[in-house]
């Protein structure tokens, strides 16, 4: 249970991407991912059914990992979630949040890499003999993986954007994926995508 | 005071990246980098000494910003330092890390970059709704970036690492820069880089 509802909230609080409108109409995007005959794959190759998100019809876009960086968070919920989070882009993606061009053009993929977070002993270590107390942080595990791809008409309905949420490469269900958009709503001023681009150092 | 503390720390550690061995025999680095006259610049180009690191000479790699992502973390010195962290390398960077591949080979570059760590009410309120007590943080302000320059021939004495802070795009003084590879001494047994390659969720 603790498990589902971590897993709800990883997608529903994505707070890195994403967006959505209501749970409605989503017959045709289903259908497209039931079929496997997407006419254009918004990410990934050869994907068939199992392979693609629920609703959307979303594959794993290959090469994601490399994507360029948009911004860093850290999601903390007592007893169900303590991550470090990381919000990728492609280059149409990257260019539109550069220039501030919303809403997000057709092409665009945001990827949000989610890791559990870890206190490091050694690492604060080094740091609290200069300064007591110190704490760093890093990278424990994967979690999850999650994709927003922008096409204004396939997801007329839920703001232009698919979504799509994997664990170890298999997507969530049903269920999973009708929890994007609506979570996404508050972010609409930002075409449904919370995360910013962040400032060069 | 507390900024020249925080950004020594900032510096110190790194926790990120970076390299070293001692403070000793930096004169040869230290006169090129006075020199301007680097017959192999290490990033950025056409750099004069201003626009160097003190020690070591390295200026600002262009485009590091669209870097591969490496890892994430968070810094956390209650009153000094409050940070989410990100570390991009080059491809030469990523492909050792990837390959396991160490001491990590000439013309490998790892960039820290550092902003301050906010709670964003907005996101944590979207969370609360479902998971009360949710808090999600986001990044504020640039801090820092700082580099790590491989050239086993010219920073032999530094672990083949040199090294670079920069705020505001201006290198920090000569002071702050000999705290960098003592600092990294720990982290040795990696070829003195704290950061690890995230998995991919």
């Amino acid at each position: 249970m603790l498990h589902a509802t971590a897993r709800i909230l990883n997608y529903c609080v994505a707070l890195a991407s994403f967006a959505a409108i209501a749970v409605c109409t989503l017959y045709i995007a289903n259908s497209a991912a039931q079929s496997g005959k997407e006419s254009q794959p918004q990410a990934g190759t050869g994907a068939n059914s199992s392979n693609a998100s629920p609703i959307y019809g979303v594959t794993i876009p290959s090469g994601y990992r490399d994507w360029k960086l948009i911004a860093v968070k850290q999601l903390l919920i007592p007893g169900i979630a303590d991550q470090l989070r990381a919000q990728v882009g492609n280059d149409i993606a990257i260019k539109a949040l550069r220039e501030g061009t919303m809403p997000f053009p057709d092409g665009a993929i945001i990827a949000a890499l989610h890791w559990t977070r870890v206190l490091s002993d050694n690492d604060s270590k080094v740091i609290a003999g200069q300064f007591p107390g110190a704490q760093s942080f890093v990278i424990g595990s994967a979690v999850n993986v999650q994709f927003m791809v922008k096409d204004s008409r396939k997801y007329a309905t839920t703001g232009g954007w698919g979504f799509a949420d994997f664990t170890n490469g298999k997507p969530g269900d049903k269920k999973l994926h009708e929890a994007c958009f609506p979570c996404h709503g508050p972010a609409k001023v930002h075409d449904f995508v919370f995360t910013h681009y962040a400032a060069t150092p």
